[in-house]
């Protein structure tokens, strides 16, 4: 009798351990993607092929150049192919819809506000960022808000890096999406 | 005895399995909100009705008509009124506040960023939403990402259909609230 | 054995009744945290001191003056240091980062999306904040909804009064961040 009341609330234990995916101290991830995403700043030149454009900027500066302040002020729209690989050419699976705001004025940071609507054979939703973006560091941690359809109420973290860039037309970001909210 | 043990183990996994609200498979909301929600964009002629004016636009576009390539690059600031029913001259619950961004070249889809402030006899609280929106589309999902007052905490899924346009000065959104994690 | 199993079961019920941490109906933050930043607007003469300029604005204002009709249409971009106490110059323990938009024609409100970088002794990490304030209420709030580092995927409620402001160029913001959800 004992033992079965015992191993009994043992099962109790490993149920109520077990009750919170990806809400244990040890953040195991309950889902990973690492996908890429393209961004060709318009610049009063590249109209077919740009898929950003700076549509705000601080009294002085105009819209075909990044303001001279490390780009202080300048907000950009951006509707960017998502890749799996990193190859500016590979089938999209997607697009990284959205804006960022270069906010500082004595280095590169910005502001993240977007989201990835994805429709591949593998995946089909969307997932929201927002996030502090410091450019220069290696990798930077943004939050994943929410998301729908297969990404369902998910929540995570997205590791960014900048996996290239040329010059202050093109870059190129390597995102490492962690969901540890489930559903 | 033994009955008592397994009476008692069960009420246990009784409390387990409903220790998740909202968070079964089946996804069933736990509260549900239709509000409606219309916009008229300021086009330089209606500073009276005007709800929401253009602020961004890409080099060579002007702020009183929306850009000429399916928008693109727009930033509209908006403060909308919500209403109960589809009439624009319904007595107001609340408004809609915010930001949408036209973000592609070749159709029309925007990103939200937006809170709903309600304050009627029913509910007292904000509700706040980001998320891709594919115009085009019938309905389209974004994200609930928190909430204050009555909708404290709550995260949530909320389907939007444009229920009617007219032209590109006005258009009414119908929004289809479902929350997933209430408090 | 009757106490021991019952002694186990309601060790039982205490793990499950805290295995929600935040989640109870009491809503007790599992975390708090005060904070104060501080918001020095360009105004076309104050470029060494400004942390925030004007970007966009509706047809008709310019951005050295915030607009006339209540600011409605504006957006403001900033990186604004954030202090311990109410001290403009007490040593930053961080930057807020992000933008506010003014969205409304007839008073003061804004719609806020943002994040604080903190990077102290005692704090590292992100918090990333969206929400509607109205900004002549005494206290408004806000969703967190989500952060990275110190704040891994915490969510809650951000309380903000404006604690002073000189004319339409400095604000000081006081903010209590109460998390809920903590992990």
């Amino acid at each position: 009798m004992r033992a079965t009341c015992i191993l009994l609330c043992f099962f109790m234990l490993l149920l109520v351990s077990s009750a919170h995916p990806g809400k244990k101290k040890q953040y195991k991830p309950c889902r990973e993607l690492v996908l890429y995403f393209h961004d060709i700043i318009y610049n009063g030149r590249n109209a077919a092929n740009a898929t950003s454009a700076i549509v705000a900027a601080p009294e002085g500066a105009n819209l075909t150049i990044l303001a001279s302040q490390f780009h202080f002020g300048n907000i950009a729209v951006f509707d960017d192919p998502i890749t799996l690989d990193n190859n500016l050419h590979s089938p999209p699976v997607g697009r990284a819809q959205g804006m960022y705001i270069y906010d500082t004025k004595n280095t590169f940071t910005s502001w993240l506000g977007f989201s990835f609507a994805l429709n591949s054979t593998d995946h089909h939703g969307t997932i929201n960022f927002i996030g502090a973006d410091p450019i220069m560091v290696k990798t930077r941690d943004i939050s994943v808000v929410g998301g729908t359809g297969d990404f369902f109420m998910q929540r995570g973290i997205a590791t960014i890096a900048t996996d290239a860039f040329e010059g202050e037309v093109y870059f190129r970001l390597r995102v490492d999406i962690k969901f540890y909210e489930c559903w």
